[in-house]
């Protein structure tokens, strides 16, 4: 029988918040170095760090040369500032100056999720001399990189082809590489985004990607293991904003309490702050409202509705974009679509509005003898809040992707503020209307 | 200068939503064979569908022969349901039966999503049998498939360890595979949630892991590729949930309108109903906001503040329990720390609408003498509306989760529709307490 990681990690992890870093270290410590490199090399990037500051200068040195390039700038960018520039005196100069090359890059560009180290061999040469190159290329790697393509460049170092090493392997070893190769590749620009980066991971389901600049020169590569962390975090991200706080950057129980409350508050205020428009609209309504007290009771109901359906499309919408299927150019598609789907939407919570109130009326009189008018109301008015709410829904994340906003900020919460204040108006409006000279 | 499949997909692509299925496949048909297969493979599985239903029943057998087990296994759940018998039969007698048997696992599940073709060699054979053997495996593999490791499995099928082609590559030929395998694998169970296969994947940066039944034998590998595009799916399904309408499980665009339609209009009416239950409570305070139409000014901005800040509690548990940050057992954490998050929010929300009606009462005398009092009412209803919201909004995931549910189902809109009933109750009563023998 195997001894299998997951127990080990699974044993450790139950430990683990009990465990101060330098225990933590001292438990690395105690496993045969292969073990403890792969268990290393397994944790999340927060504790790499942890435990690699717990450790003395020598031991710091010798963990952080076990790391890829790549690898070692996350772990840069996850270290306290004041203790970086010490973190990259420990590294050997080739690796410190790819390194740095790395930091410069945007944390979510596809510059800062590359390897800049791949293998790179010559068109001419022979798939024999391809892998004989290949093998004293990977001789050489650090961490737990297996590349699996090698990559076929101009004399401008602009990229030509590239070549599967299980191609190299299954090929006869007489061929050439350019033979061989294929040219077909999808490249990333060094700068795009790398929630971009992800969606085309996902749509053509890449196990790698060279990464090149405006030239066409090669950079580096992009792993799909290193992608699916970056789908995950893009993600959180979004799900947070659309959730109306800023995204936390942190996993949730990591987040200090402090900082959490600023985040969340600074949203939480700012909708509020546009909510009191509804004060002051009701304010404007106020004599109906007195005249008509029983207007008031519907006030939560139809104003929710609006917001409810303003989420559904505002939320719809900005996945759509986030995956990339929607683009600003479908705005019109999209909202003309989701105008009709606000007017079908409507009509059907507009009828359940009406059958309630009349149903209600037989049960118990309370909305006196015009209530036939006030479902009148009620129904039109939820047609015309519904609709606005999917209409503006929907609209909001365009407007603010036009104005180069991130749409995702076109929250949830956001999108219900902002028909909360239309809602009553309509609402209002539609009672003036259906009940002059009747009830108002 | 190389030609880039990424200008070749873009020119495509640009004619593709005006290209009929049947002039796709003769574009298609008119690349060079490589070309063809190439393109073939990079397109999404509902376009490859699309496609090879366009084809006589020859050129079906063609397309689909090229695809690996998992890939047609992808293919024919995306098919039409009348079809599938008949796409089944185009396959040889050994991939059929794989597909059948990837069929049968459910969608979602790390079974449904793995290759069952891998490549296994004995522990006692050398690096130079082993590539060897990895050699003619791989020429005869199908798709676009690059197999990146070997697996070791022992007598009764359970897998020993593992072996990088690179580390095949690099290593000595004379050496003995066994001594060069890593035992210590992290395998996933078949019939682990394809959403912790991501997290797994995520976390421990993978780029292939083996799948194994419950007594450890290997039935078939995961590979990054693959989960990176299961990462996006299960984050838009939960988004989508979170936006308060069912998950479309198609790309908005492609959603047929009515689709679209109803499975907004099921959630949508739910809510609505559950909204109903305001305009009882309303109903319930009548004769008070019959004798202080004051009161019920306020009534939307108190009860959105509830909402609001009950949509940012349960986004954030529900996100932290996707990522498994959070687990059931973590709940009481979690919501004592929710608790003290809406206590300090409340406070921060009802000092803003204290000074607010202070202000706005010398600007213009709206809130008639006694303001002071409506002032306080809403401060002490705004800290006990958004602190119930907060409370709520965090422990609504974990009642679903432990009820067998999916915690995502507690939507923003579900939890704003939940606060609101509780919110214009903790309003009112706050009102009465404040307001007796002068307003009320």
């Amino acid at each position: 029988m195997v001894k299998k990681k997951e127990l080990t990690y699974l044993e450790v992890a139950e430990a683990w918040p009990r465990l101060k870093p330098a225990d933590r270290a001292r438990r690395l410590k105690q496993l045969p170095p292969d073990l403890a490199h792969e268990f290393f090399f397994d944790l999340s990037v927060s504790d790499q760090v942890d435990i690699v500051l717990a450790l003395s200068l020598g031991e710091r040195r010798q963990w952080i040369r076990t790391l890829a390039p790549d690898d070692v700038a996350d772990f840069i960018q996850a270290s306290p500032g004041d203790q970086r520039s010490g973190l990259l005196a420990l590294l050997d100069e080739p690796t410190r100056a790819e390194v740095i090359a790395l930091l410069a890059y945007a944390e979510d560009e596809a510059g800062g999720l590359m390897n800049p180290r791949y293998i790179r061999v010559r068109p001419g040469m022979t798939v024999a001399e391809a892998l004989g190159y290949f093998r004293r290329q990977a001789q050489q790697r650090s961490g737990r990189d297996t590349p699996a393509f090698a990559y076929i460049l101009d004399a401008d170092g602009k990229l030509a082809g590239q070549v599967s090493l299980t191609d190299l392997v299954a090929g006869d070893p007489a061929t050439r590489v350019a033979e061989l190769m294929n040219t077909d590749v999808i490249t990333i620009p060094e700068e795009a985004d790398q929630e971009d980066v992800a969606h085309l991971f996902a749509e053509h389901r890449l196990a790698a990607a060279p990464v090149v600049d405006r030239e066409g020169r090669m950079k580096g590569v992009v792993t799909a293991d290193d992608v699916v962390a970056v789908a995950e975090e893009e993600a959180t991200e979004d799900i947070q904003k659309l959730g109306g706080s800023s995204a936390l950057d942190a996993p949730y129980l990591k987040t200090a309490f402090h900082r959490m409350v600023r985040k969340r508050a600074g949203w939480l205020s700012a909708l509020f702050l546009g909510e009191m428009l509804t004060a002051t609209a009701m304010a404007f309504f106020e004599a109906e409202i007195a005249r008509a007290v029983v207007l008031a009771l519907f006030v939560p109901l139809i104003i929710s509705s609006g917001g409810n359906s303003g989420s559904q499309a505002t939320t719809l919408v900005i996945r759509a974009m986030a995956l990339g299927e929607v683009r600003l150019r479908d705005w019109w598609r999209v909202v003309s679509r989701e105008l009709a789907a606000g007017v079908v939407l409507g009509v059907v919570l507009g009828s359940i509005g009406f059958l309630r109130i009349v149903i209600w009326q037989k049960v118990s009189p309370i909305y006196g003898p015009h209530y036939m008018l006030v479902a009148a109301t009620v129904f039109c008015s939820l047609i015309g809040v519904v609709t606005f709410g999917t209409f503006a829904g929907s609209l909001l994340p365009f407007i603010l992707r036009r104005l180069g906003f991130d749409p995702a900020s076109a929250s949830a919460p956001f999108v219900a503020t902002l028909v909360d204040v239309t809602g009553l108006v309509i609402y209002f409006t539609a009672a003036s209307l259906i009940l002059r000279g009747t009830v108002l």
